[in-house]
């Protein structure tokens, strides 16, 4: 396995890939590694012949007050674990080679960036829509590998995707959880062991929503559903609920009655640390 | 020659020139094809072994109050000019091939799209931006080319190109000009027979006070040089002057004194016609 930091050693070494006729996958990180990671990568072994991951905290996909800084950091570590799953290329280019001299150009998508987590992190899909369409044109992969659990962000990138007509196949790959049900995330390593303990009422709180949700005649019900479900979190020891809405599987507009799949989206702050997850509701 | 309206036809057909290792160059053109246009066609021809010319008018890049509605459109006399030049593909997709159910993604590029044009025409350069963006995504050239007479618009396209990793190689052709100086456009058969006479003043202007800047010392020198050449035109019949301005010929920034490759800039109505040109000021 080979660790790259420029985009044109990627480049050199991708082309080769290519010219064997070699199928490529890309899962796009910001390092620190865990299961939910390592299942994008698996996927993308069974899927492609060859595999990049790359290993990039994009400082333009944080607001000012939120945790670049402390952000988790082990390159070390996550090269271990990437060569174990036999990974071909692990690409960590440094921040001067993604946001070189001069660099003023910014990739948007409105609307479905406009609720949800982009109403509590403005800049953030702008940044995370500019770093992603980089990365898919420094490898230009056949498929690219995205996490359901950033769910609005799965749905931004396929959008762009689609609209800006670069030619990869966007695959979406289901949420890893702990025993207990909390959606593995980097983040979690900020919660203290009382923090620990009530974190997995974000998963069993959208899970009974959704369930009740089947059920929900129209926009009353569903409304009453929600404000029970964001009670519920604060009772049981939630610092704040940021949101808690039911969307549109695919447009992510709110929905007032259910008839189309749709999904039922949470943040919510325990501390100082903000989780987020995110569940199907099946028409 | 073929007339494609589709990117899936598109990617299939250069699919099959990329497989037989031939390189490609794509001219990107609003049609109402005149001799600058085929003299980036003939630059393409001579640098690359197949040649797609795409036409599409694109509505993103023209204002609620512009000339999209009325913008000269040609196919069947473009085609005709394309096909005699030896082309291999014309490119010429719907609106709605390009801006499908849905679209909400655009490429911005800030600070040089700020002054000069971007300040009369707030939404153009983000249309042009993101259209460009699509296709050399759909088309994935070689080179692309592109006229100087759209100075600004060059590096814009060359500012993100570089910024999101197009693998492409942008190459700007020089403007190509009628007998007595008038750059070619497609918006010069705007101009009545007067205005015909008057026009040329524009390029005679921009190459006096491009003469004049070289001896300028500083900036009440270039000032001054400047507001003469805006007198000048208004003096000669133009109807008003947006800008006249020295740019550094690079990151088009305003230039106070001589000192590194510089680009003198205009845009001038006369009448409904609105002109643009720019000349180098050499360092």
């Amino acid at each position: 396995m080979e660790t790259l930091r420029r985009v044109a050693d990627l480049r050199r070494v991708l082309a080769a890939f290519r010219a064997r006729g070699e199928t490529l996958g890309l899962v796009p990180t910001m390092g620190a590694l865990h299961a939910g990671h390592m299942a994008l990568v698996a996927r993308a072994k069974e899927t492609c012949a060859r595999v990049v991951v790359s290993i990039f905290v994009n400082p333009a996909q944080f607001g000012p007050n939120e945790d670049l800084g402390g952000y988790p950091r082990d390159e070390a570590g996550d090269t271990r674990k990437l060569a174990a799953a036999g990974v071909d290329v692990v690409y960590a280019p440094p921040v001067a080679e993604m946001y070189g001299e001069g660099f003023s150009t910014s990739v948007r998508v409105t609307g479905l960036t406009e609720g949800l987590c982009g109403a509590f992190r403005p800049v953030h899909f702008e940044g995370v829509a500019t770093v992603v369409t980089k990365l898919l044109l420094q490898a230009l992969p056949d498929v690219a590998f995205f996490g359901e659990k950033d769910y609005q962000q799965l749905r931004v990138v396929e959008r762009l995707v689609r609209d800006l007509d670069i030619p990869v196949r966007i695959e979406g790959v289901a949420t890893v959880r702990e025993a207990d049900g909390l959606a593995l995330s980097s983040r979690n390593r900020y919660l203290s062991e009382p923090e620990r303990c009530i974190a997995p009422l974000l998963y069993r709180t959208l899970c009974s929503a959704a369930e009740g949700l089947k059920r929900a005649k129209g926009a009353p019900e569903i409304a009453a559903a929600l404000e029970k479900a964001k009670r519920d979190l604060l009772a049981g020891g939630f610092s704040s609920v940021d949101y808690f809405e039911l969307r549109d599987a695919e447009t992510l507009a709110p929905v007032a009655r259910i008839g189309r799949p749709a999904r039922l989206l949470a943040a919510a702050r325990l501390g100082a640390t903000r989780l987020i997850d995110n569940v199907p509701v099946p028409a």
